[in-house]
């Protein structure tokens, strides 16, 4: 935690919880990102935090953006990006967002459809596409689904497609999962990305770019590679399956920018035990699953937090958020500790949750108000 | 669905999902709760949904409220609710949130842990307070946990403890899990409460009401027993449990007055296939877990969607939501079939989702808005 937050914290007179994110912070991530990975582009994933002053600094370092929708599109131009930098990366569009992006200027474009394609060839004529594909990939804590993506062979034809259809088939893009922990991975879908490329230049398709998604790391409570490891184990993929001749590269850090940058400070409501003979406490805190703590969910994150009483003997709680819906539980089998002395109205802070915590927040249920937010 | 909802959705020029609740509908389900269960007094839980005119409807048939935040007790207020009509029945309330509502006339409070109980006797003294027990119930849909309650015989003891602290130990509160589908669970919950009243009969603590939670159902893909069942189970355990000697009953529907009452519309995105033969097909809405149905997590709730197309032959389906967010899929285990006539730009209705939805989504995660609502 940087002085700078540490000062914020303690200054902080809020009764609600907050999020405070230090834009230093991301400025020295994606400073460190560049220099481990020069050749390639970055594109923040802004779904990860929209907060304008981090675009706003983003913006002035020369990133580019990933947007996943019209208003991400509308957020990143409200702070100065010209259209040039951004990439509409969300496969699902409706026509008319298409169709808007296009007249605001934006020439890159996700699919992994026919069905999309045809909608980008009539309402994004000419722009650079690139095609999602589907790779089966183990290790992530935020696991990937089917949900995007198509098999290889037939994002192959549908990249020829794309030619014949009047687009730019300029590239491929794969995930290997959000906060992937198994380096392994990398090398195995460059390996089946550079294969596809050698197919398309048969059928003569020059593709130009890899997008090689995010899954950079935050620090969690599980211990995960450094990206100095990250950038290595891309370079060596890259260099051992395109050798000298290595393509466009773009990565799309979103968690990996910013989730470390920032801090929730919140609030101890109740300590409680069930039964006599139960030594697990039950911690509940003013913060939960639906006030921004939404990537706990089924414990994939499990975030490390810090008390005022730390240093003591502890013992073993779940914990849970402050609604009525019993689902709003943040650990109950991930066996988290706290200290034994832990008391009602203790501030605790939730490190790394700069990143999707904000905007995953509920508009009010249960009357709890959405995530309060600040940048310093 | 009425005729009345069935207007307005044909007439409606949104391009955006919303939902619509016919505000009849929940007249209708409170009228028809009353009449099966004459001697509980209804609270709304109003987390299942806030709208202003549902409170206002609902306070003029003479219905009482189940809060869970300083929020939603003002949010009563603010639509004419009188204090002595309002339960405060979070069992996670923070000191200042419990002040605040003692000093607005608030007298009826939920607890179920030492901890609560002391913050009770210190800022609402004198309030009737009822203990949340914790009870192992099988056969609900919307999964209960250990989160709330405590065991019977901790409850006892507090029930005790609370009349030393200068609180009227009021009752006893229990749930047998939302949408659930064993009404067994309601004979077994109440044998467990009756039993707990004549223990503490011994102990000279006259307890005088039981509160039997929500759990009333709406209308998924599921078949459920009629409310009458329900209603009949309840009477049934009450009178074999507690014989002539029936205490005061409150119950607490949220899904069971408001869930059927409302109706999503919402549009098909994209219908795209995975591979050549993979025959199941995704379709992408423009609605999912982040936008209003959350309560998708993990395919618990399985609502019934209409389309323009029904009646032709179908095909399996994916569903899922517009997010980047590879979690952001509705159903992929529960085996959903769609027309295979469907195409980009279908309007769909997401039958039973006036609860739940509204609060539930996210302020504005991937640039998506928070879900629309109307009443009508």
């Amino acid at each position: 935690m940087t002085p700078k937050l540490q000062r914020f914290l303690a200054e902080a007179k809020d009764t609600e919880p907050f999020v405070v994110v230090d834009v230093d912070v991301v400025e020295q991530n994606y400073r460190e990102l560049r220099r481990l990975l020069p050749l390639a582009k970055v594109y923040y994933a802004i779904k990860a935090n929209p907060a304008p002053e981090i675009l706003r600094r983003l913006r002035t370092l020369g990133s580019s953006f990933d947007t996943a929708s019209a208003n991400e599109i509308q957020q990143c131009m409200d702070q100065g990006v010209s259209t040039d930098r951004i990439s509409f990366g969300n496969t699902i569009k409706k026509k008319r967002d298409i169709a808007w992006a296009f007249e605001q200027g934006v020439r890159l474009y996700a699919f992994d459809s026919l069905c999309e394609l045809q909608k980008l060839a009539e309402l994004a004529p000419g722009s650079q596409v690139f095609c999602r594909v589907l790779m089966e990939c183990e290790g992530a804590e935020w696991p990937l689904s089917k949900k995007f993506g198509c098999a290889p062979r037939m994002a192959a034809d549908l990249l020829v497609k794309a030619r014949e259809l009047g687009l730019d088939p300029y590239g491929i893009s794969f995930h290997v999962g959000s906060q992937q922990t198994d380096l392994n991975q990398w090398d195995k879908a460059v390996a089946q990305v550079s294969q596809m490329f050698s197919v398309l230049q048969q059928a003569d398709v020059d593709l130009r770019m890899v997008n090689l998604g995010g899954g950079f790391p935050a620090r969690y409570r599980t211990d995960i590679p450094m990206l100095e490891a990250y950038a290595q184990a891309i370079s060596d993929a890259m260099t051992k399956h395109f050798g000298n001749k290595i393509p466009e590269m773009i990565i799309e850090p979103g968690r990996g920018l910013v989730g470390d940058a920032g801090v929730i400070q919140a609030e101890v409501v109740l300590i409680s035990e069930k039964d006599y003979d139960d030594d697990r406490r039950w911690v509940y805190l003013d913060i939960g699953k639906f006030s921004g703590l939404a990537e706990t969910m089924d414990e994939a994150i499990k975030y490390r937090i810090l008390t005022p009483r730390d240093g003591g003997p502890t013992g073993r709680v779940s914990l849970a958020g402050p609604s009525c819906d019993s689902a709003d539980i943040l650990y109950e089998k991930a066996e988290y500790q706290m200290p034994l002395a832990l008391e009602v109205g203790d501030k605790i802070q939730i490190l790394s949750t700069g990143a999707y915590t904000t905007t995953y927040s509920s508009v009010g249920f249960n009357g709890f108000p959405p995530l309060k937010s600040y940048c310093i």
